[in-house]
């Protein structure tokens, strides 16, 4: 963690100080092991940051006095079209993704996509929000992406696709393409990334339909997780 | 897994045949689910690869009849000198770095590496080849990176690292540079990636002193195991 992240429901009357006594303080004291005096970066969600000084330490409470005035870094004009993941590796995947600074992720139904992943509790609301907040809090960010669900592949690819790509460059990463992905574009883009196993011809051609231009990640076949951070670099670093 | 990794010393007499009854049977039956008379794609151990049948399935054993005639696809000419991760990270940055196809690895000494680290077990050469092997299985790749240990920063830096650099350009991910790291590079490249907190400022001159240029990842603190496919993608995809 490289930024301790404030809620705006933390902030009492005094909008410079606060006292946490939560698990936010173990992670100061044990992982951080920060003392009275050090200082620390923090940041309210979806707000400035700045840096804190730890004016009180005792138990398991943690009293902080700070001044937020660093804006957030900027997000990359990037959305994550993701198939939903397999649940266990969806959390890393989101987390990665906010850590690199997508603005917007949507997960996307597909045939290859087994319907009980829709039901998990490792993609729940809450379980991929937390994930949000460790990617913001690795990466120094405050502002949560926009993390959306597309249930149903057909509809969202006909009726909202198009209208999602106006003015923006549509991608998608495909193991048979044979182009080389573009490099450090300037554009606002959408990165469509299927499934274990890709998505299916049809899924492919629908896509396309709606405007994706297809690419080739190469021989290699990658982890979605891997994929989605090597195609940021490529595309934005 | 999508290439099921066989050892040399699997092959008997016949070189087109085998018997598994190990847990790569397992991943057979349960993972792939894969039955008599599929088709899976198989690999040797730094060799050739190829299409295998599945001509025996009962209980615990699997057998295969194959042809290997595939040759790997090529690694990137890259070695990867990274700071010893944290151990319970080690594994997971290795696997990718293999994924990707680094050619080398070098693990390296930093003032920021804890000593115990050296020692854990989830550094060891078995820990990190059976790491490597997931990369491989995963890629559909067969050929090991090398995987070298730098337990002393200074001399590595001074007396080898120089000489490694012939003909390499030498890149080093750090914080607070100014330059953006180059793109597409096609020739030999050094990266060095430093521990979390980056290398002190001692070791950077070092690195720079033995030919290395730093360039800054931007305004985001990333993970390592996000740092490395990153960058791998912006230099090489």
């Amino acid at each position: 963690m490289n930024l301790l992240l404030l809620q705006p429901e933390d902030l009492g009357t005094n909008p410079n100080r606060i006292t946490l006594s939560d698990a936010r303080t173990d992670h100061i004291r044990n992982v951080l092991r920060a003392n009275l005096g050090d200082t620390l970066k923090v940041g309210l969600l979806n707000g400035p940051s700045g840096n804190a000084t730890i004016t009180a330490i005792s138990g398991s409470k943690v009293s902080l006095e700070f001044e937020l005035h660093t804006p957030p870094p900027a997000k990359l004009p990037l959305t994550v079209l993701l198939a939903l993941p397999r649940p266990k590796m969806a959390r890393r995947i989101i987390r990665a993704a906010t850590e690199l600074g997508a603005a917007d992720i949507i997960l996307l139904n597909s045939y290859r996509v087994e319907k009980s992943y829709w039901q998990s509790p490792l993609v729940s609301d809450d379980t991929l929000h937390k994930a949000m907040l460790e990617g913001l809090e690795q990466a120094g960010d405050t502002v949560l992406p926009r993390l959306s669900r597309a249930k149903r592949f057909k509809p969202f690819v006909e009726d909202e696709l198009p209208s999602l790509l106006e003015n923006k460059i549509g991608l998608l990463a495909h193991p048979y393409a044979e182009q080389s992905p573009p490099q450090a574009i300037k554009q606002d883009c959408v990165l469509a990334i299927g499934p274990e196993g890709g998505f299916i011809p049809y899924e492919c051609e629908k896509l396309i339909a709606a405007g994706m231009q297809s690419f080739s990640l190469g021989p290699r076949i990658l982890k979605t997780e891997t994929a989605v951070s090597t195609l940021i670099g490529r595309l934005f670093l």
